[in-house]
């Protein structure tokens, strides 16, 4: 079996010798661009492990997983513009590097490759179980990400849709990686189901730790600006928490916090952590975290292979959701 | 066989059967509305009849013709923000009736929908092949269109581009439709074939008249207003034509006319008609027309069927490519 380095350097080299066309070039340069903004390849690694649970010729599994990250940049280089977000990773998003034409264009022609990539997985009876996964995938992230745009406009928000709208717009594809992996090798419909919800429910609980972390990480560690999420009024899993459990002063405060622009945002970030902090909002989000986590890892120990193939799997999931608040 | 009523009676039946989900309807509803505009529906049309060249059991080819008419619409809804297009069909684009947000996402859903309809065609060996193609086809037509994108900057576009151009843009999907009703009939190699050059060239004519149309057309007839390429300073056929063969005097007057905006649209629609005219062009592009036709119909000829079976295609074909300047 392979260790995560082996896989991502697998996959590499999958990319390197499927590159995109290079003409039209205003086309195909953005797709390659994208793909070179140092992502972290967890959804194809999670598809080349969910494959190595049952075999290890990786040849077989490589297509698909590369369609997955095809898929899953198609899907920033769209948001980005929803969003209007100038920077990914420190550099400039494709549609303000380029333009909008070439943000929609672009990101179009990678799902269509996403597609193409798939194709070229296996017998017809695998690809068909692939498409079939594949595009219920891909429709509920759409429905993920519209639910994520109404949210924006909407007073009304609570926990279960919060929770259904993170499913959709990342969890699933997780989820849906790992359900690959194993239609890829041909694993039975137990297995494959077990490793869907393994990955979906890892996915919701890493979502909620995105969540945390944003206001509580350690901003050594964290990689973005943490309070970002207070400081752009966004209704994350805490605020939502808050406005079920806190006393009523506490609710209208934050309410109030978020209606206004940051005059000083040291301090509203401080005082929003206040608010939640005096409700015990991270322990309760914590455990929202955990209860998601053991379900996952439930379905995971169903699998039926033995334990130590697992390990890869369990290990680079485990790394993912234990980084520190 | 079926007539071309009969056929779009079973596939807006199919429609029916098949609808977008109701939730969330910020995602859906604008599907639905692309879908209400009045296309004529002629690459599902087309699908179904190059289907029934060897079969009648109309059932296996319809979910594949309506993944067409989807990936189509999803087109529209895309190439409308990239044109900034206001109108479709009289009707406000998806983009100025909603927003840039919803075109983008709802066209994004509609190419994934257009992918679940295919998977619903047939034997995992026909739907192998159908993906091929569609996939093949769905990146040709998004090169078309930044190619479409590119020339209207680039100063020194030739005719075979454009041809090329066309044939991308447009040109192929009508092929490609002809090709998968050949593909989900399980026809031979060579009649798969036939079938999509057919459909390749002949849209390749009909894109050509398109473009003689919007300058020659007889204005009750053509439904868009005529001279409108003129007055947008688009390098048509006519126009490359032009620039290729008229007197140099001509040829200044022409580039004049496109570097200025109208102040009088009737005057200019006019004066760049009399430079096409001096120069003999509406009958040199209708000779290229006719080109491509010939070309056309010929690979419909070679079809291993008796002529009778193509008669409802052939009087299709001829009908769209027969229009009056």
């Amino acid at each position: 079996m392979h260790s995560l380095p082996q896989l991502l350097e697998l996959l590499d080299r999958y990319a390197a010798d499927h590159p995109f066309p290079a003409a039209p070039r205003e086309l195909y340069e953005p797709c390659e661009y994208i793909l070179t903004l140092g992502g972290k390849r967890l959804r194809p690694a999670a598809l080349l492990m969910g494959y190595e649970l049952f075999r290890e010729d990786m040849a077989p599994a490589l297509p698909a997983a590369w369609a997955v990250e095809l898929f899953h940049n198609f899907t920033l280089m769209h948001d980005d513009i929803m969003d209007a977000a100038p920077l990914r990773r420190g550099k400039p998003t494709v549609h303000t590097r380029w333009n909008t034409t070439t943000g929609i264009l672009s990101g179009d022609v990678m799902l269509i490759r996403a597609y193409s990539q798939l194709a070229q997985a296996g017998s017809p009876e695998v690809l068909s179980d692939l498409v079939h996964t594949f595009n219920r995938v891909a429709r509920e992230v759409c429905e993920g990400q519209q639910m994520d745009v109404n949210f924006e406009t909407r007073p009304d928000v609570n926990i279960p849709e919060y929770i259904r709208m993170i499913e959709l717009k990342t969890a699933v594809l997780l989820g849906g990686a790992l359900e690959m992996g194993a239609l890829c090798a041909r694993a039975s419909r137990a297995d494959v189901e077990h490793l869907y919800h393994f990955g979906r429910l890892a996915g919701i609980a890493f979502q909620i730790q995105d969540d945390l972390l944003d206001t509580y990480g350690d901003p050594a560690k964290f990689g973005k600006q943490v309070g970002g999420d207070i400081l752009q009024n966004k209704k994350t899993l805490l605020v939502l928490k808050t406005l079920e459990v806190a006393p009523e002063a506490d609710r209208r405060a934050l309410q109030a916090q978020m209606q206004t622009d940051a005059a000083n945002p040291v301090e509203k970030v401080a005082a929003v952590r206040a608010i939640f902090d005096r409700s015990g909002i991270p322990d309760l989000i914590a455990g929202e975290k955990q209860h998601f986590q053991d379900e996952a890892f439930a379905h995971l120990d169903a699998v039926a292979v033995p334990d130590g193939r697992k390990a890869a799997l369990k290990g680079m999931m485990e790394d993912l959701l234990v980084r520190e608040y």
